[in-house]
Protein backbone atom coordinates (compact mmCIF):
# COMPACT_ATOMS: atom_id res chain seq x y z
CA UNK A 1 0.00 0.00 0.00
CA UNK A 2 1.37 3.40 -1.03
CA UNK A 3 1.14 5.95 1.43
CA UNK A 4 2.46 9.59 1.48
CA UNK A 5 3.45 11.81 4.47
CA UNK A 6 3.77 15.99 4.02
CA UNK A 7 5.65 17.73 6.63
CA UNK A 8 5.15 21.70 5.90
CA UNK A 9 6.27 24.50 8.47
CA UNK A 10 3.45 25.87 10.12
CA UNK A 11 2.37 29.19 9.06
CA UNK A 12 3.72 31.31 12.24
CA UNK A 13 7.05 29.59 11.78
CA UNK A 14 10.00 31.61 9.68
CA UNK A 15 11.46 29.91 6.65
CA UNK A 16 14.74 31.35 5.69
CA UNK A 17 15.12 28.61 3.27
CA UNK A 18 11.77 29.05 1.54
CA UNK A 19 12.88 32.71 0.86
CA UNK A 20 15.78 32.39 -0.55
CA UNK A 21 14.12 30.43 -3.13
CA UNK A 22 11.81 32.80 -3.53
CA UNK A 23 14.58 35.43 -3.95
CA UNK A 24 16.06 33.01 -6.94
CA UNK A 25 13.27 32.51 -8.47
CA UNK A 26 12.81 36.37 -8.70
CA UNK A 27 16.51 36.67 -9.68
CA UNK A 28 16.10 34.34 -12.79
CA UNK A 29 13.15 36.89 -13.98
CA UNK A 30 10.02 34.34 -13.05
CA UNK A 31 7.76 37.10 -12.19
CA UNK A 32 4.20 36.67 -10.13
CA UNK A 33 5.94 34.19 -7.66
CA UNK A 34 4.61 35.36 -4.75
CA UNK A 35 5.99 33.20 -1.75
CA UNK A 36 7.81 30.00 -1.60
CA UNK A 37 7.52 27.69 1.91
CA UNK A 38 9.39 24.40 1.39
CA UNK A 39 8.84 20.52 3.32
CA UNK A 40 9.02 17.34 2.85
CA UNK A 41 7.66 14.47 1.08
CA UNK A 42 8.08 11.01 2.38
CA UNK A 43 6.90 8.12 0.30
CA UNK A 44 5.95 5.36 2.63
CA UNK A 45 5.19 1.83 1.65
CA UNK A 46 3.18 -0.42 3.94
CA UNK A 47 2.92 -4.44 3.92
CA UNK A 48 0.48 -6.03 5.98
CA UNK A 49 -1.53 -2.87 7.39
CA UNK A 50 -4.31 -1.90 6.25
CA UNK A 51 -6.92 1.06 6.92
CA UNK A 52 -7.07 2.26 10.50
CA UNK A 53 -4.12 0.28 11.59
CA UNK A 54 -2.07 1.92 8.51
CA UNK A 55 -3.43 5.06 9.60
CA UNK A 56 -2.41 4.99 13.14
CA UNK A 57 1.24 3.67 12.05
CA UNK A 58 1.54 6.62 10.21
CA UNK A 59 0.59 8.79 12.64
CA UNK A 60 3.41 7.24 14.85
CA UNK A 61 5.68 7.87 12.74
CA UNK A 62 5.30 11.13 11.95
CA UNK A 63 4.82 11.74 15.58
CA UNK A 64 8.14 10.22 16.68
CA UNK A 65 10.43 10.75 13.86
CA UNK A 66 9.18 12.44 10.76
CA UNK A 67 7.31 15.71 11.77
CA UNK A 68 8.94 18.00 14.75
CA UNK A 69 5.13 19.10 15.65
CA UNK A 70 6.21 21.78 17.77
CA UNK A 71 6.88 23.76 14.04
CA UNK A 72 5.84 21.37 12.02
CA UNK A 73 2.63 20.12 10.54
CA UNK A 74 2.12 16.93 8.81
CA UNK A 75 -0.63 15.31 6.79
CA UNK A 76 -0.87 12.00 5.56
CA UNK A 77 -2.69 10.64 2.40
CA UNK A 78 -3.64 7.17 0.89
CA UNK A 79 -3.10 7.40 -2.74
CA UNK B 1 -3.31 31.33 -6.29
CA UNK B 2 -1.47 28.35 -4.12
CA UNK B 3 0.23 25.93 -5.55
CA UNK B 4 2.11 22.79 -4.75
CA UNK B 5 5.22 21.14 -6.34
CA UNK B 6 6.57 17.95 -5.43
CA UNK B 7 9.95 16.83 -6.02
CA UNK B 8 10.74 13.08 -5.82
CA UNK B 9 13.73 11.14 -6.56
CA UNK B 10 13.74 8.99 -9.90
CA UNK B 11 12.56 5.17 -9.44
CA UNK B 12 15.56 4.13 -11.06
CA UNK B 13 18.14 6.72 -8.15
CA UNK B 14 19.30 4.95 -4.60
CA UNK B 15 17.87 6.84 -1.78
CA UNK B 16 19.78 6.33 1.41
CA UNK B 17 17.94 9.40 3.34
CA UNK B 18 14.98 7.55 2.69
CA UNK B 19 16.76 3.82 3.70
CA UNK B 20 18.04 5.26 6.67
CA UNK B 21 14.94 6.74 7.70
CA UNK B 22 13.31 3.33 7.02
CA UNK B 23 15.15 1.80 9.46
CA UNK B 24 14.78 4.01 12.22
CA UNK B 25 11.04 3.63 11.44
CA UNK B 26 11.91 -0.42 12.13
CA UNK B 27 13.96 0.27 15.08
CA UNK B 28 11.56 2.02 16.30
CA UNK B 29 9.48 -0.49 16.20
CA UNK B 30 6.60 0.39 14.07
CA UNK B 31 6.58 -2.75 12.08
CA UNK B 32 4.57 -2.75 8.35
CA UNK B 33 6.92 0.06 6.68
CA UNK B 34 8.47 -1.45 3.72
CA UNK B 35 10.21 1.23 2.17
CA UNK B 36 10.85 5.02 2.47
CA UNK B 37 11.48 7.40 0.01
CA UNK B 38 12.22 11.18 1.08
CA UNK B 39 11.47 14.04 -1.02
CA UNK B 40 10.99 17.68 -1.28
CA UNK B 41 7.84 20.06 -1.38
CA UNK B 42 7.46 23.47 -2.32
CA UNK B 43 4.40 25.70 -1.88
CA UNK B 44 4.63 28.34 -4.07
CA UNK B 45 1.99 31.37 -3.89
CA UNK B 46 1.39 33.30 -7.55
CA UNK B 47 -0.12 36.56 -7.62
CA UNK B 48 -1.32 37.68 -10.90
CA UNK B 49 -0.63 34.25 -12.79
CA UNK B 50 -3.66 31.79 -13.81
CA UNK B 51 -4.23 29.04 -16.11
CA UNK B 52 -1.86 27.88 -18.26
CA UNK B 53 0.51 31.14 -18.00
CA UNK B 54 1.04 29.38 -14.18
CA UNK B 55 1.64 26.08 -15.30
CA UNK B 56 3.99 27.60 -17.55
CA UNK B 57 5.65 29.33 -14.80
CA UNK B 58 5.71 26.59 -12.72
CA UNK B 59 7.33 24.04 -14.59
CA UNK B 60 10.31 27.05 -15.42
CA UNK B 61 10.25 27.39 -12.37
CA UNK B 62 11.04 23.22 -11.81
CA UNK B 63 13.73 22.91 -14.46
CA UNK B 64 15.75 25.39 -13.54
CA UNK B 65 15.88 25.37 -9.49
CA UNK B 66 13.77 23.41 -8.14
CA UNK B 67 14.00 19.83 -9.06
CA UNK B 68 17.02 18.26 -11.13
CA UNK B 69 15.94 16.80 -13.95
CA UNK B 70 18.56 14.19 -14.54
CA UNK B 71 17.95 12.23 -11.41
CA UNK B 72 14.44 13.93 -9.98
CA UNK B 73 10.80 13.80 -10.90
CA UNK B 74 8.51 16.86 -10.21
CA UNK B 75 4.54 16.79 -10.07
CA UNK B 76 3.01 20.15 -9.97
CA UNK B 77 -0.45 20.21 -7.82
CA UNK B 78 -2.90 23.56 -8.42
CA UNK B 79 -4.97 23.57 -4.76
Amino acid sequence: MKTRVVVTLKPSVLDPQGKAIEGALKSLGLEGVASVRQGKVFDIELAGVEGEAADRLLREACEKLLANTIVENYAIQHD
